[in-house]
């Protein structure tokens, strides 16, 4: 087993002449895989039906010799311009009706047959010449999914729209009923006058638009499927796209079937102290969406990106770090956008591999470092092949929950994935690993299971967290959660829907989120909050975002509110559930990080998950201090921007020195074996 | 006489035994007025020319049944898909040249032929089967008009704005002088050659702008008119049609002498604490639209709503507090939207009188005890029926000059609205009522009349308000006014117009505006001010939004500006006018909320207008504790978090209890009979 | 020779009565020259092809029979309303493809053959008629050339952008090149696939954005040559049109060969304490473009302007202390806009030079007043008449560098104009008039030269810098210089280009700008910075907008950064070059004012120029006290809040007093003749 390491790799940027410097470099580089042709679909194919494989044969076979595996992408990520001259109409179309023009990337309309056509007859051609290539490793379909369109509000998208509605729901009727079309005068006679929801006047109806969400990420992935299709006919080698971590327009859950490795671009911002954090948790996304097993990581970049306000390059260590934090994840190979820094185009200020500046230069320096290390943590000895990351926590994640709870018209705004990110820190900065998982999923595998702000629950959702905590499980139930069906039809009589609400003891009469005068929020002062107390937050927090009047039919009340109308109404509350240990606990906002850092503890405790001692000498290191486990090892990760004294037994397989004792500098990394 | 009570009804988005349930909930709240079919076309009429009004009788049926007497919706509040689709060209278009879809409410040109045409026949057909239907209490012409399209940009909109335009100015010559034509190069050759306001290269023509806004409002007047006289040929019931207090838009003017009783719906910000006093002008409006008749709130929350970026529910109390003040200034119906609180669609998550929770939950609690105390108010003893609002105290209202001192390329941006209610909170907060008057309307019953920032005003304007001091009025005129005439051209020689430069012996050299770099005005740092000084603003003030060079012929100064290029400049002057009592006040800027304060008692001083005694034993308490005169019966409502003690004679009319020493708590309502 | 002084005069504005009295007030006020029939085309040709010159004639007449020359616009800024009727596709559109309408101003795309030939006959009337009117002093082309329209996306555009870079490019391999199109799949077949830079999915590609700032100020040009053509052809008298300062979209390095006299239009912030610095950056931007020739300040507002957010006035003083800094800094005329304030339009509330009160008002005294001073001024004997502006520093400008650095994906966010700022305000606040120069220009008249992110560079460019230290120049090379070459293709291997890497004996590894997390942007909080120190910039210092990791290869490190990743890396950097005297320096960020205030005199010190002493008695003073030199006189401003004393020998010329001891109140001007 070796774990991959290499990048995106455009060649066709560059004289032939500098192909044999690359290959070179690649090997000092330790470099074993190229990712090749994502974006060269009018150098493949400069005109209609006319094809130039020479120059990618000539790359192949470069590679190929200098001992470089490929990732060879389908090509079909950006059309050619005269995709978009001979046929303006497959060019997407905004809501407000703007038709978008060639002369950046992804300009098609994703239901467009044209260019699912033009699409499907280059990847044959792409299939036929290279599905036998020596070095192909992994086919790359398109790129990015939707990264910049996702949503074609044009006619063809109409159409594909309607097709895919009577498809969902039969008849006009059931239509009507679903979107509850009797309000607002929106009933519709005929399939025929449904639009896209396009720009209108006011609200536009909320269950078309979670259906044209799910459309449009259905969609997509039919794009995908063809390609997976045209490719499978004829080769068996594995197949991937690349994800974008928490990708709001393309429901994962959907895709991850669909690919035979899980793979992932991200780019965290290096000026944001909250990125590791944040970052982790894509990392445990990654690894849930392909079942634990070893993905990607497909693209991070070496340094800098060029597409924020202000671009802050990488500390130094820090792409090191990250990359670590990637495999403690799970991930079996580190990759990056791109190679060879660009020196045109819209992405020339994006870092790469092999910087402007040449190869006497940081960057190039830690690429070769990293890539001599992950050489060395190949080796058998190490342990690293086939290991898991273990475990016993899981929180609930649902794309019809994002889409309808940051729809507007809605009891507050809310940030799904903030809400996430609030829960997933507070377990992982104990040294716990968690799992993303569907609520109608297998729970059986986990000992604790959050469900923040599920918003949209089916009645198997609901029955199945109910069902977890019936079976012993520990659950925890977070504010906004199973207010809709399907439908976005409100489950009435307190939300949360019967079985949840037999589980929690409690239902909710009403919310009130934390709000402050409109004029207030203009500017962006401070998000309003709302108090609450007691022991299990740590006394006194604060809470965010959402609250509610929690009605308490039979459990426990572990903290109230303590403010405003709200005051003395409860915050937290506990059930035991079942016959066996099983505890439903019941959170109405979202608690302070300190609030959390309090509560999450003792909802371990309920569950009987012990909490992993602390990895370092001083425990006001330990929130800068990642810890992982993963198989026999323990990834120990320094974050922070002061040194950290290492305290537990062991090597350190990377120095080879004892792990106790050892200091660990900021953007230090030991990989712990005991 | 019956105080109504009730809401918005959309039994069709329930099944048919919900309605049974929700007439006996009805009797119980106390429910006496169901408005009905408000969004109910595309229901009525599936498709063109296919009505279906059996559910519908069926409705008032039920509701007769159960003594409940209905508010009956014309229906073309928001046409039904099927019009859109056979006539797109119905479809509204913004002034980018946005064509709005279906999918929300409203989607309709106001200018549309094919539209009215298809209105009219709804109409007809409603009229002909309800006019004679027991139940039937009032019309309910379409449905707060303009509240999402109230311009419309479309090639219809521009043919029927050319064709006001010249039965305006009856020739090109007239309308090239009236928009000023001659600058910019701008000349019209013939009346086809002119557009609506579309989007421009730069600042589009004033008085373009100004005729397009009249133009508009105008439209949806007509569509009112129409309506109005298809009802008229056949019913005698009473018309109203739903205001949305100060609403830029339409000129509530010229449209209250077309319904017979006022209606409004009103949502102040339960997060604001300014709410009760904004709420409070709204309801002075409404009875001033209405000449002081009775009004009715057609919608209020029974809690929460859903458009807000984060929607506070209202504290315990605060929506009885609210009805009451609605009552106090004039309103003898009480209702809210809606009855029972949706399960889809776009306003699900507004709260109902029937909230999802069910009838145990605190809104329901409260609807019914309202209920229960608006039933024993209407009792004749009470004194309440034909009771009437007094008020010695106006202030000048004017649509065009809300549109035109809020275009840009104007001397300083203002807030025409908050003008006002910085002047109506002052007169209020000492417990007067106020009206709001015509400029140029009948204002012998006053005795002070101010007009804040009346940026428009016609020469029968300038000259009303100046006969007003002759005549032995005190009349305060706000920064701003009389700048230019009706068709925006500047009133030269120092502004103000010839007959007000007399009255108040001043006139403007230039406005001084308080200004900040441009930059310090992005993020929205604090309002730049202006300092002043004077015994009249209780020493030293601060002023905000505008101040002016004031040059005196022949008055006192008052307070003078204190910093700057001004400092020493006058800031409010008072002239003796007339031969009797007359005075003439100018005040140059926006004194701030302390400074108007100490200004106010002095001109009602002035005026020989006694100030009430505070209600409350503690002084500090008055800010907060509204009251308000009705008939016979004094109005306490305490909108404070505090508690406050009553030092009013007499009994309160819903406690029984004597007032003097009664505490008020937090959303406490008092209604004093003495 | 006698200075200009007048302004924007539009009689048709006005009844004929008027036009007697404005001739008289002229008179009074020393007004000169009057600029007629800008936006007059609606007038002169009120339907096609139909002339109406008479009431024109009747104005130059007037004016001639009053002694005022004229500056007689071609009229031809803004279309007559018909053309857009009789042919919309005259119209302009936006990126996201709006055609704007009428009813502003300069609503024409500025590649249309439809517009051309109607602006091309009417300036051949204009010229056919006037070029011999004795009253004839200048031709006014136009109006601010794309100062609402520079960029036009319309079809007719899209194929003057294609033969444009037909023109440029000569193949689409070339193209294909230059662009990068490689990258992306943006490879084009042919020139009838390109596209203007329209609305787009992602990045547009930068070469296309910067071709078409290029192609779009060449089409500005365009319009501008062909009516020069037709004057030239049948008029000798000199031709001008009016700049706008630092205009972004128009490159005036490319006009200015084009006019006779240069002239602009400036209108700074009255209540920005950075507005006189500002414009001192202005006016040696229209000297530096006429070669050091004297130039004309055709507008400013007497007043306020009324096109801000808020609109201070000028304060009493002002308008005659930003006029003489025009004149100081080179200018042999003040205009303003407009003679008489309008009374209906959208301007009527910009100030005139005959307000709307009339001429008892301070603006009209200032007016007065600075035309009877221009007048003595003008007298030989005060020795103005020729005199030039000497400057030994000059700041290297470029609009290339200007379009490039401002593009999204770029390192970080940077206004190219503020960076020119900081340095040319450091130098000019020492008294030092600074000079503007392409960096391949002549530079040898400069003893210092800076290029401040001088982000493209030809290589005739890079060449020239370097070469001007080579000469023993003392060259300041500021961070963001000669990243790229004119094409935006990286300048690899370090950037900066090889002479200049020379030269300065570093080279750039890698951006580092100071960032913070994207949130943190949001709500405009401070900008974030980087710390840096040494003795050059006064101890400790910080920069803002960028930093770099300097590497040096043979230079002294006179600076370092002290924080972060950066710490300890060079901050500015110094190195001798050539045989003789020569320097280059190297600045990696941008200094905060005071730390430029530190190291510029050390680069004074560095070229041996020496710094005047301070004209006030006191220092603290010096900051608000300008100090321009201009021939044999040395101009002195306070724009401070408070009086300064001077000490400067010689004698004021304004009041003939001696200088030395004269109290300059806030405000003031003295005139010093030693």
């Amino acid at each position: 087993m070796s774990l991959t390491y290499g990048g995106d790799y455009n060649p066709e940027q560059w004289p032939r002449d500098v192909w044999d410097e690359d290959v070179r470099l690649m090997q000092r580089g330790g470099i074993n895989l190229a990712t090749v042709a994502v974006f060269s679909w009018a150098r493949l194919e400069p005109r209609p039906g006319e094809y130039d494989f020479a120059w990618l044969d000539d790359v192949l076979d470069t590679l190929h010799a200098g001992g470089i595996r490929v990732d060879l992408a389908t090509a079909t990520a950006s059309p050619p311009p005269w995709l978009a001259k001979r046929h303006p109409e497959t060019l997407p179309v905004t809501e407000d009706g703007v038709r978008l023009a060639v002369g950046s990337r992804q300009q098609y309309c994703p239901s467009s047959p044209v260019y699912r056509e033009h699409a499907r007859r280059l990847v044959e051609r792409m299939v036929e010449r290279y599905a036998g290539h020596p070095a192909l490793e992994l086919w790359h379909v398109n790129n990015e999914y939707g990264c910049h369109v996702s949503r074609c509000y044009c006619d063809v998208s109409a159409a594909a729209f309607r097709t895919w509605l009577e498809a969902r729901y039969g008849t006009i009727e059931e239509l009507n009923r679903a979107w509850g079309t009797a309000f607002w005068s929106q009933r519709y006679d005929a399939f025929d006058e449904v639009e896209p929801p396009r720009a209108a006047p006011s609200f536009r109806n909320p269950t078309q638009l979670l259906d044209f969400d799910r459309f449009s990420s259905d969609e997509l992935l039919a794009l995908h499927r063809a390609e997976v299709e045209v490719i499978r006919a004829a080769s068996d080698v594995p197949i991937t796209t690349n994800f974008m971590g928490f990708f709001k327009p393309v429901d994962y859950w959907s895709w991850a079937p669909h690919v035979d490795i899980v793979s992932d671009d991200t780019y965290p911002d290096p000026a944001d102290p909250d990125s590791p954090a944040y970052a982790a948790m894509v990392r445990d996304l990654m690894r849930s969406l392909g079942g634990g097993a070893p993905w990607l990581l497909m693209e991070q970049s070496p340094s800098a990106v060029n597409w924020r306000q202000r671009n802050a390059p990488k500390a130094p260590g820090m792409m090191r770090a990250w990359s670590y934090q990637s495999v403690a994840r799970g991930a079996d190979g580190i990759l990056f956008f791109q190679w060879r820094q660009s020196a045109a185009g819209s992405e020339k200020f994006h870092s790469g591999m092999v910087p402007h500046g040449g190869t006497d230069t940081r960057v190039w320096h830690e690429i070769e470092q990293l890539g001599g290390e992950l050489r060395r943590l190949s080796e058998p000895a190490v342990g690293l092949e086939g290991s898991r990351v273990p475990s016993s926590v899981a929180i609930a994640l649902d794309w019809d929950s994002w889409w309808a709870i940051e729809q507007p018209a809605s009891p507050t705004s809310v940030s799904y994935v903030q809400a996430l990110f609030a829960w997933h820190r507070a377990f992982t900065s104990l040294g716990l690993a968690v799992d993303f998982v569907r609520a109608d999923g297998d729970l059986s595998a986990y000992r604790v299971v959050v469900a923040p702000a599920h918003f949209v629950a089916t009645d198997a959702q609901v029955a199945s967290l109910a069902a977890f905590a019936e079976a012993g499980g520990t659950l925890v139930v977070g504010f906004g959660t199973a207010i809709t069906d399907e439908h976005l039809h409100v489950r009435l009589g307190g939300y949360l829907g019967e079985p949840l609400r037999r589980a929690l003891g409690v239902w909710i009469e009403e919310f009130a989120p934390p709000a402050a005068p409109d004029l207030g929020a203009v500017g962006g002062g401070a998000a309003p909050t709302v108090a609450l107390e007691g022991d299990v937050v740590g006394g006194a927090a604060s809470g965010s975002v959402w609250a509610e009047v929690v009605r308490v039919d039979d459990a426990e009340t572990l903290a109230t509110f303590t403010e405003g109308a709200l005051a003395g109404w409860p915050a937290v509350t506990r059930r035991d559930v079942g016959e066996g240990d099983g505890a439903a606990w019941y959170v109405a906002t979202l608690p302070d990080r300190d609030g959390l850092a309090r509560l999450v503890p003792r909802v371990l405790e309920d569950a009987g998950v012990a909490v992993p001692p602390s990895p370092t000498a001083s425990p006001s290191r330990a929130g800068d201090v990642e810890v992982v486990r993963r198989g026999e090892l323990t990834f120990v990760i320094n974050h922070g921007p002061d040194a950290a004294e290492l305290r537990l037994d062991g090597t350190d397989v990377l120095s080879g020195a004892a792990a106790s004792g050892l200091e660990l500098p900021s953007q230090g990394v030991a990989i712990v074996r005991s």
